[in-house]
């Protein structure tokens, strides 16, 4: 019943965005090594055009999500970050920011505690290849 | 000024999505059972058709975020997620994945920390009614 | 090795929505305070016309991103809300709502672990300048 705290990162690698991965297995396995019974389980993506979600992970979804993610920032709108930056990936850091970079998932039973059709997504919003770090942090009852 | 961890389980009824309610109240009720008075209460829902965020929750907001949520991922529009599985919420997991199912809200002097009129709301995106299982964690000092 | 939970406030002043600013810093010094070294940061703003996400703090993306946040709930729509309230902010509830007002950063060797270009931006989505209150809880090893 003592209390704990474990830490940990992944880097996973991404298609020009928006590409997405499921990344449940991944935290899952950070879950058992951490010892963790109850409490919460937190991931952050770090960088700024990318981002973390839930989703049902089969190929229709991914694709209807990707174009709502196309459709809140398109790529082929004029952004003012081009103007000095000249790197195409306004619509990334738009499309990141408006879905937010951090989840949190509860820790029940020394699992993760999701729906059964659904999973931990990491989604690569820029305009290349992007291998992406998602630090983990359980906290919790060992 | 121990350090505890406390977690338990709502079940929520709602009607077909876009549909919300307010479950600050039960929250409190949680907050109250974990003893905790200064640290942070975590709640995900559980399932990839709803979402959780904060509100001033009176009838008018409530229709105007119901009609920007539909805005987002129409109802209305063709989803590859049909395709393969023809029950007719492609819209649906678009719409939670966007707005997220997770919720951090500060525990100050043992009570939920919010705005005079922000409450904390759960979203049945789905295409019929739901019950759906919001899970919540707290953490902090007793 | 001792587990520390440190709390805060920071107010902080913005202009009229949808406005933001960089709060990285007082993040930062609220960390140094808490003598964490390996955990999470959990920033919530208060009030239901906030929100809070990250990104890459330039002239440019920060319009862009308040182009995006005009464009999911266009200020010159119709709301309900203004046929009970008429205060003229139908939009900026509606925006704060799809954003969320939650945020949670990995804490490592006792600082934010953010990507290079990546900062913590809090933003007011009122029709008129505000003095936000965001409240910041810090977990983890010290």
């Amino acid at each position: 019943m003592e209390i704990l705290v474990y830490w940990d990162c992944i880097q996973v690698p991404l298609r020009t965005g928006p590409d997405m991965t499921d990344i449940t297995a991944r935290l899952e396995d950070i879950l058992r090594a951490s010892k963790v019974i109850s409490g919460s389980l937190h991931a952050s993506v770090v960088g700024s055009t990318g981002s973390l979600t839930t989703l049902e992970y089969e190929p229709g979804v991914v694709e209807d999500l990707k174009r709502a993610i196309e459709r809140l920032a398109p790529r082929d709108m004029e952004y003012l970050h081009e103007q000095a930056w000249h790197d195409g990936n306004g619509h990334s850091h738009v499309q990141a920011a408006l879905l937010g970079p951090s989840l949190v998932i509860p820790v029940r039973e020394g699992k993760l505690r999701l729906g059964t059709w659904q999973q931990a997504v990491l989604i690569n919003h820029d305009n290349k290849p992007r291998t992406r770090p998602v630090e983990v942090t359980v906290m919790g009852r060992g």
